[in-house]
């Protein structure tokens, strides 16, 4: 390694040259400068994020639904970030000196001797080579930028476990299925449609000779992941105030919480496709199927890591609630940690975490760590959603590497449009063949319409913007945020008015409702989701009982032989819970109904309408008729006990329109 | 300006050289694995902080007092330090490349041009000389070593602002004369009697020949204002668990919150004493009346800041609790980023919004809101607190430029010693003067006791460890921390029984506790601060109508001329809660019995005793003596409420043991 291949050449901007016994009072003060520099740029989010809060409050008060608090921080964002880049000119003593010296890499580290004392410097990016000169002008929008990792570490995790930590869970999992093919087999969908329509774009704009730089197939697929990301959170909000139909939206929630985490391990997958040899960005079957497995990898190794510490955090420290949340928001974050340590998805942990945790250790805390954690994350999730989207607002124009290709940007509209699309509809046409309860095609609307792109896009895109492509990504996502937050966001009411999509539904009396209405009748078992059902069932009887003081005793569930193992295992307060089981666990198990199922073997329904459950272990031996009728027996079981308050009607009930039903079988 | 003038040295860790087809993937694998590291350090904090709350219940459940959550912090940080110091090797694959090149300055910003790419680096600090060999094997302790700024920007000013928001209101202003004396006349006094004593140890080192560098006298009195500001939390934890005299705890707790924020002003307004010309570091009668000046401004600066701030939180959004403690969190925050960027000090600032906030606007928060943010900053704090003590004891084995000199050492500790001597003894003498209530002298000695160093003075030390005196005065400060809070901190139950203090005093039945006891009679109104009086007055009377929604109406307290104005300005709630007020706001507001006193001249006492107020407006023309008489009437008048259950005894009481009390005058 000789010397004499190394160029450097480095711009340095120093004052005025002082005597060196100045030199320290000048260092001092300019560290003091920089540090109230940074104090201020902070502060303008701060102020942003109030000024957000205030007009919120005022559009809660006067019951405004045409902007929601998202599409209202990006306007202020906007707004900042006009003024940033065209109202204010810092003049700046620095004067631009040129150096050149020899070295060939971009360490993370440099070592800087300056007359005796030694400097430590630390790389913070790559800058392009036609910005060099302005960097002294740039140096005010530069500051409020920050680093794209902030995202990811900082405000990501918390949006994300409030997300699986708030799942309503009984409506998820009555739609699990469903959920999952959208999430899972739609996203991938929508990621190869959105990249092969992007790459025919990018054809076209080569042939045009409007392509000023490299645009690879991987890129494209690139970006068909990132945009994929859905983020409804403007729409859920109304659906909440409106009380929207619960099926819907489980649907369009469970979609959305599950398709972040998929696409952020596509992403990284794709990033990861890196065919051997020379012959780079050409398809390749083994560096394919690699990506592939580190897709499955990574997945399934956060989920694993998610769920692993959702379980350990096994609080007994009820007499002192701090020390109970503290160790309930040290355990989150360190999944996340963990997960990133080891080289998974720590987003991807960090929500299965939140579903764990709210499925398990929820049980455990006492009741007033439960109010404490909800509360402490929804302020947490509050903050670093509004301040992302403030913060998109702000970088449309204080971001210095933009490139807006109209070509582009109408392509990838249009991408976006039809990726969805082939998203909702085939799926929703497939999931109809096997669900009980179809999925309207006003629903199938209003899911292709709630699309909307947020957090999680933007964060994916500005985590690396060191090429041309994926700086023309990065203006493309930006738009294609404001656009669906906006509008998308803006016109939910009246979408949902214009589909006609029933209001004013109470989750609780959802089922009653329906039974009383007749002609709107959903069964509640939707899906024969029977894998799901068997793992529900060894959940409910083992892991519950095993994992918190709530759910039957394991004296109950497990056989008579193991009766000292149960007696170990299980904690006093679960018999103490047996009595009032029923009441306190409905949000957090599948439905009561559920109970009577899985108590099947052990139990004999108490309601008036004379049925019994099938005897034995619940599905030893069971035919996949025998296991189709008995969940059917379960299922009109739930509508019994949700209907107890019109039992007496039950008799004059209409007909079923669903003909797989079969009423008192 | 030359190039020839100028000299640099790069020393740079390049991997072997790869062809540059491979390089992206490299630093994309380089860029991965620091990324992995970064989160694996942090999950060391975390799991560390997850250990302690973990033992901290232990201790709880078992109650043992002898250790407190932050000794135990630190001593887990202790043998984390030596287990990355010295059983961790991690090979690094780098090479030691010199190169040489010209520039004679420390930009903050470094421009590299690596083959035509350009690169970004950042000043991240001086490292000394006889280290920078040692580098690459130091790297994964640096690692662990935070910016010593995240103290003061992140983790200091949740404490603080807990602190502030904390304040056992009613005992803190009864006691207000003597904390502030501790406070600041103290601080003071404790500052140069140790920078003192100090000079004195370098002087004799110097004569030795110990010392191998330069420490001027500036560097001693910045020492002496840093070891001056006291934290002690493990004896307040133990105080409010035994329920020790609220006198003392209020004398202990109001004293360490504000001589916090009397050290940081001090150590920067040493700092900032530069005197002109060559002959630096002598005295200086001009510069140190600039840094007296800068002093002052600062210190009023702040405070007025974090007053204006914590009245302007004004939140009426009653509706949403969300938006409500949002609000509030941001604008404490706001606080502290304001004053930074204003070259005030945020510490300050933050400390005094939140004891405004505390004041005024908790009163406007709904109930909801209060138990939120409440915890919310109990949350923060505690995790804050945490984790600068565990930092504190990995760093005794993992910060680089540690230098311990027995001498010095020795010193330190004598100094620290009498310094707060010179503190608590000669102030509680003057203050006894003119206190009615003497500070015995077994609470001076546990004042003198539980002078403790703890966060603030750590992070005021570590803020900057460039010179030779700097980084051995963060040596001794770390032992000395270490010291107070394991040997002063675990000695306090024996300390107490030892000085025969009173445990289990209910604060709330103290007074009349009190005068039941006779022997142990306390006036309530201790002294007679009759400047703060005449505020206080103003203060309930206009001040918390004005702003809150509870005290009296105004329309009750302004002149009958200004009833529109009243009106206007009075809330409705505030009607309403005329009736309750006297029970609702006794925590916050001095005692039951003032609020007779300032409704003085237009209620008539109800109490049986037979007395009645002077008439006429309050104050107005009212001499001296008329004053100190009200003021005797009104605290007496107190005692009558406070003992209402014991009235009947009250005309058989023995006679006060103080002189100047004048019982029905």
């Amino acid at each position: 390694m000789k010397i004499g291949d190394f160029t450097i050449r480095i711009y340095v901007f120093v004052r005025s040259q002082e005597d060196s016994a100045m030199e320290n009072i000048v260092t001092e003060k300019k560290a003091e400068e920089s540090h109230r520099q940074d104090s201020a740029d902070l502060l303008i989010f701060i102020l942003l994020l109030t000024l957000t809060i205030l007009t919120i409050w005022l559009f809660k008060h006067r019951r405004f639904r045409f902007l929601h608090e998202t599409g209202l921080a990006m306007i202020y964002g906007l707004l900042v970030g006009v003024v940033l880049r065209y109202g204010i000119h810092v003049p700046r003593d620095v004067s631009n000196v040129t150096l050149s010296c020899h070295v060939n890499a971009s360490p993370a580290t440099l070592l800087v001797n300056v007359s005796g004392k030694f400097y430590e410097y630390t790389l913070k990016g790559e800058i392009s080579a036609n910005e060099v000169n302005d960097v002294q002008d740039n140096e005010m929008l530069r500051k409020v930028t920050f680093d794209p990792e902030v995202f990811f570490n900082i405000l990501l995790p918390p949006i994300i476990f409030h997300a699986g930590y708030s799942l309503k869970r009984r409506h998820f999992f009555r739609n699990m299925g469903s959920i999952l093919a959208y999430a899972f087999l739609g996203t991938v969908i929508s990621c190869f449609i959105i990249g092969l329509l992007m790459y025919g774009c990018v054809m076209l704009m080569k042939q045009v000779g409007q392509l000023d730089g490299d645009f690879f197939f991987t890129d494209c697929l690139f970006f068909g992941a990132i945009v994929s990301a859905t983020d409804p959170v403007t729409v859920l909000a109304i659906f909440n105030e409106l009380q929207v139909d619960v099926d819907l939206y489980a649907l369009l929630f469970g979609e959305s919480v599950l398709n972040d985490a998929v696409a952020v391990v596509l992403s990284s997958s794709i990033v990861a496709y890196q065919p051997e040899g020379d012959n780079s960005h050409t398809f390749e079957v083994m560096a394919m199927l690699k990506s592939f497995g580190i897709f499955l990898g990574v997945f399934s190794g956060s989920f694993a890591l998610g769920v692993a510490t959702g379980v350990v955090t096994f609080t007994k420290l009820r007499d002192f609630q701090l020390l109970e949340t503290a160790l309930f928001f040290l355990m989150s974050w360190s999944t996340f940690l963990l997960a990133e340590a080891c080289g998974f998805t720590g987003v991807v942990a960090v929500l299965f975490c939140g579903i764990t945790q709210a499925h398990y250790t929820y049980n455990n805390l006492s009741p007033e760590s439960q109010d404490r954690t909800k509360q402490l994350f929804e302020l947490l999730n509050f903050l670093a959603e509004n301040f992302i989207f403030s913060y998109m607002g702000l970088t449309l124009f204080t971001f210095q590497n933009h490139v807006f290709n109209p070509m582009f940007i109408v392509g990838a509209f249009l991408a976006v449009f039809l990726g969805r699309a082939a998203n909702i509809y085939p799926l929703s046409f497939l999931l109809n063949l096997g669900r009980r309860n179809k999925i309207r095609s006003n629903f199938q609307h209003m899911m292709m319409f709630a699309g909307l792109r947020g957090a999680m896009t933007f964060a994916l895109s500005i985590r690396d913007t060191a090429t041309y492509a994926r700086q023309m990504m990065f203006s493309t996502t930006l738009l294609v945020v404001f656009f669906t937050v906006w509008i998308c966001g803006g016109g939910t009411t009246q979408m949902l008015s214009c589909q006609r999509i029933r209001v004013g539904v109470d989750s609780d009396q959802d089922n009653s409702v329906s039974v009383s209405l007749g002609s709107e009748r959903r069964s509640t078992k939707q899906e024969s989701a029977w894998l799901f059902r068997i793992w529900y069932n060894f959940d409910h009887n083992y892991l519950k009982p095993i994992l918190t003081h709530s759910g039957p005793p394991l004296t109950a569930t497990l056989p008579p032989c193991c009766g000292p193992l149960a007696r170990f295992l299980t904690s006093p307060q679960a018999y103490e819970n047996e009595g009032q089981l029923k009441d306190d666990d409905s949000d957090l198990i599948l439905t009561d109904g559920d109970i009577n199922l899985t108590y099947g073997d052990i139990t004999v329904s108490t309601d008036g309408s004379g049925t019994h459950t099938s005897g034995g272990p619940a599905f030893a031996g069971a035919t996949s008729d025998d296991l189709d009728r008995e969940l059917t027996y379960g299922d009109h079981e739930l509508v019994m006990r949700g209907t107890r308050l019109v039992l007496p009607m039950d008799d004059s009930e209409p007909p079923f329109t669903d003909p797989h039903h079969r009423l008192r079988m």
